[in-house]
C-alpha cells in the first residue's frame, strides 16, 4: 500500500497549473486522485477527464472539476496505473475492467506516467492475464478465435453474473504465460471481428515510477531512440 | 430492383439441407431471407443465424428456424451485400449500419457469398464512404484520429439523433475517395483506440454474384492463389 502511495504522490507533483488531467481507475490511481484533490484543495487550477465512472466519482468528491472530451482539445497529462510494466514500457492493463477508456484517454494525452508498487515491473508480459474487451454478440466465436492464439480463457464474472464493462461489453481474461512479441500479438488480437480492444499498451508510456516497500521510488524514462 | 432479386435468387439456391445459415442486412439481403424462407416452406431444413434484428423479424415471420452462436459449432454459409466490391473481393460494407454483426457472422463461416447489382463493381474502393463503429466514450477524439488518416468524415445521425449500432455504438462515416490499400487502412483503422471495427472487409469472401438490370447474372469466383 505505501508503496503504491508515495509512486502516486510523485506523478502528482508533475501535474502544473491550468493542465487538462487524465485520471486513471484502480488502487494505485485512486491514491493519484486523492493526491490531486489534495492540491486542488490549496489552489491548483486544473480539469480532469475520468476513465471510469468510479474514480469520476472519486474525484467529483475532492472537488476536482471534471470535464468531457467535447470541452478539450487534448489532455496535457495522465496518471494511470498498471497490472505489469516490461522493461520496454509496454503494460498490461485492465484488471480493473476499464481498459478502453484507459486506452481512449492514454491515447489522447500529450504524455502518459504510469505509477506502479515494484511488484509490477518484470522482464517479459504475460504472466497477469490479458483482458480483452469484446461485444456481447457471438462472444462465443470471439473467444473460439482468441483461444486459437495459445491462451487459457475464461469469460470474467462478477457477483455470478457476466461481467460488463462501462461500455456494454464483456472481458475475456486471456493467459498467455509469456508474451514475447507483445506489438504482433496486439495487431493481431485486435484485428479478430468482435473485440473492441485489449489490455497491451504498447509505446503510449515513455515515464513509469515505481514504489518500493523500503519507501524508494524509482523513476524511469525512455530515452529518445 | 430486379438485379438484386435474381442475384438473391441464386444465392440462395446454393443452400443445402441442414446447413446453418448466416442472413446479411440491407435491401439484397432481404431478398435473400424471402427466397430462404421460399425454400424453408417447401420443406428444406437449415437453422440460420441473423446480422440484425430486422433480418431475425424478417426470418422468423418467413418460419426459418433462427439459432444463436451458443447453439452452433460454425456456420455453412453466409449470404449478405456489400456496398462496394472490388476486383480483389475486397467489399465495403456497413451503409445499413450492421458491419460489426455482418462481420462477426462472415468471420464464423466457412463461406461467404456476396449478392450485389451491378452498380456496386468498382475497380477501387471508396467512392463509397467507409463506415466506422465507434464507442461513444471519447468519440470526438477518435474521430480526430480517424481524420488524420485523410477522410472527410461525419458523425451518422437518424432523425436528428445521433445513430446507434445494435450493439450501442455510434457510426462514423469516412469518406475517403479512393482506398488503394484496403488492407492496410482495415489496420489502420482497427489500430486507434475506440474503434470497434470498420466495414472493410478483406479476404473474406471468393464468390460474388452480381446481378444486372439486362436480367443477366455473373458469377464471380475467386481462384486459389
Amino acid at each position: 500500500m505505501e508503496a503504491k502511495r508515495i509512486a502516486a504522490e510523485k506523478a502528482a507533483a508533475y501535474v502544473q497549473d491550468n493542465m487538462v488531467v487524465g485520471l486513471g481507475t484502480g488502487s494505485t490511481a485512486y491514491w493519484a486522485i486523492e493526491y490531486l484533490g489534495k492540491r486542488v484543495s490549496e489552489g491548483l487550477n486544473i480539469r480532469a477527464i475520468a476513465t471510469s465512472f468510479q474514480s469520476e466519482e472519486q474525484a467529483r468528491k475532492l472537488g476536482i472539476p471534471i470535464v468531457q472530451f467535447a470541452d478539450i482539445e487534448q489532455i496535457d497529462i495522465t496518471i494511470d496505473g498498471a497490472d505489469e510494466v516490461d522493461e520496454q514500457f509496454n503494460l498490461i492493463k485492465g484488471g480493473g475492467g476499464a481498459l478502453l477508456r484507459e486506452k481512449i484517454v492514454a491515447a489522447a494525452s500529450k504524455q502518459m506516467i504510469v505509477i506502479v508498487d515494484e511488484s509490477k515491473l518484470v522482464g517479459t508480459l504475460g504472466k497477469f492475464p490479458l483482458p480483452v474487451e469484446i461485444v456481447k454478440f457471438g462472444f462465443e466465436m470471439t473467444m473460439k478465435k482468441l483461444g486459437k492464439l495459445g491462451c487459457e480463457l475464461r469469460l470474467r464474472m462478477k457477483d455470478n453474473e457476466v461481467y460488463l464493462t462501462d461500455n456494454g461489453n464483456y472481458i475475456v481474461d486471456c493467459h498467455f504465460g509469456s508474451i514475447t512479441e507483445p506489438e504482433r500479438l496486439h495487431q493481431l488480437i485486435n484485428l479478430i471481428p468482435g473485440v473492441v480492444d485489449n489490455g497491451l499498451f504498447i509505446n503510449m508510456t515513455r515515464h513509469v515510477i515505481a514504489g518500493y516497500r523500503s519507501g524508494n521510488i524509482e523513476e524511469l524514462v525512455k530515452k529518445d531512440t
